[in-house]
């Protein structure tokens, strides 16, 4: 194919098969017992898990939005597929599944086997720490349609639950404490702005140390997005959760009340919250106003939990990993108020 | 939100709110019964349909490829939705699976509500047309990433099938008759080389009627992917087809080898092959040897069949469609040969 037209049209399948070969080895250390067929046929197969008496699938898709672009500005490829996995793995998850496989699309306008051999063991890892396999995907080479070096990808999740005990946030109920869990920066939302704030207002470059962020731009807005469901799983299956929400582009004022009852407002206390310092710096240097910030950030918390006072003890004794006591449920309307 | 940072940084909150006003009924036009949760909710929940005594999952990703270049030539965005959908179809149906729900993917540097809604209401179409829920999908609004009015799409799909009724390919066996049946075009396929051909080599506008085609550029590369789900499903209940490949990227030579046993080669007779017009007209205008014609199109057959011989009439009865028998499988090494 050297010569053929087709490359000279800017597609080259010798590099995708290049490509293929450096990912197939690791794509195979994903794979739990339950996947049935390998890679290279049309579609995957994927046997639902044994000692479900009545299951749901839960399903899922998202990418990494713009947080990709800083991907391209350091040459670091290998976290935004984790970021991918755990961002798709909280939004399933936020419903009592237990991730089972995951699919991703991965898109660019001339194809590199070495960044798509990061991104795809990124991809692998985050789904090995989610005890999750990573049975497919699709890798276009689109001429045209993206810039030199830059790429898109997409991800796709399916878990499992048992139907009488998916969280809907029906349970949820007056006098319910309102428990968050940290995130590690910006996770993948609201990167348009901070890039905006970063790189053309400050005029900061990817490499440049920021003090109040005790690193670098690029190491900071890289932070990978956190999965929950390592930490708090033991809690979801002894069922002493009544609602969960992830918190993702909207923050706390859009998520908190997709899980809502009618009849019931959150109230978050924001001197309660974490606000983790690329949010200060972001608020102050953008000059954004405290609202804008609460519904573009997550301001430091990741994953919302809401848990009955009687729960609350055996919450903590199972959740290994650091908690805030953000807020309270109360009679409402189906809205997330900040205090 | 109208002066908002965020808004200025190129992301519209208010615009996302308004895409999804637009496509919520339509999605829910494509609702099955086994459709637990709608929209908005973080994952989709979908019941595993009755009647299966063992079944397995099978999913695939995929995407539209530089087809939606012409899309956006044209300004036709309602129809790349069901290429998308039937392209995925095809990819799990040639294991015998049933289509269950679908999720997108859809990524674009400026959002607009209309375009968006063209996209979903072919989305919509194509799915149920396939039986098949659209049950999710992510709008991502990446600004920088898309030229303006451009944008990407990727689609996944879950499908279900009795795991002793999966079509491997294992009861391929020499003396099999290769049955092919028509595409509508490149499907979704070649599109970069074919763009080549026509706007640059050739200098045609999408509006330019072609004689030999017998319709405008942007017509005859708009032609929908066909779903061949509908007109075979019946075939593969009765357990009459030995094995199927969907042929895309790669040609007769790449997909048929895919479901081909060890010792077995797929003969296809090119006489037998009916070539559509547009893959003459490429192949002539674009100076292609017919080797390479052959690994980058389907050159007019879109989905592959192998039937045992005594089993072909019945075929022929439950295929409600045009059929040519293109070729016959022999003793061999996994290999598709044109003769």
């Amino acid at each position: 194919m050297e010569d053929s037209k087709y490359k000279a049209a800017g597609v080259n399948i010798d590099e995708q098969d290049k490509a293929i070969d450096k990912i197939k080895s690791i794509v195979k250390t994903t794979f739990t017992p339950d996947v049935l067929t390998g890679i290279g046929s049309f579609g995957t197969l994927f046997q639902i898990p044994e000692g479900f008496k009545n299951p749901v699938l839960i399903s899922s898709c998202d990418g990494v939005g713009t947080k990709l672009k800083v991907a391209f500005m350091t040459g670091i490829h290998n976290t935004v597929g984790q970021d991918l996995v755990n961002h798709c793995v909280n939004d399933i998850f936020v419903q009592g599944a237990k991730p089972l496989y995951f699919l991703d699309y991965i898109a660019t306008g001339k194809l590199y086997a070495g960044v798509v051999e990061d991104i795809v063991s990124g991809l692998a890892k985050g789904c090995k720490e989610n005890g999750m396999s990573l049975i497919g995907g699709e890798m276009a080479e689109m001429p045209g349609f993206y810039s030199e070096g830059e790429y898109d990808i997409a991800g796709f999740i399916t878990g499992i639950a048992e139907r009488d005990k998916v969280l809907t946030g029906e349970k949820i109920k007056p006098g319910d404490l309102i428990i968050g869990l940290k995130s590690t920066g910006l996770h993948t939302n609201g990167y348009s702005l901070a890039r905006k704030i970063f790189f053309e207002d400050l005029g900061l470059k990817v490499d440049d140390y920021v003090d109040d962020l005790g690193c670098t731009v690029g190491e900071e807005l890289l932070k990978i997005h956190k999965s929950y469901y390592p930490v708090l799983k033991d809690a979801v299956k002894e069922g002493i959760i009544n609602g969960m929400a992830h918190i993702t582009g909207g923050g706390f004022l859009d998520n908190i009340p997709r899980v809502l009852p009618e009849d019931c407002d959150a109230i978050i206390k924001k001197d309660r919250v974490p606000v983790l310092p690329v949010f200060k710096f972001l608020i102050e240097n953008g000059d954004i106003s405290e609202k804008e910030a609460y519904r573009v950030f997550n301001m430091g918390i990741g994953m919302v939990c809401m848990v009955s006072p009687e729960n609350i003890e055996k919450f903590y004794s199972l959740v290994k990993d650091e908690v805030f006591e953000i807020g309270v449920i109360e009679q409402g309307f189906k809205k997330a108020v900040l205090i």
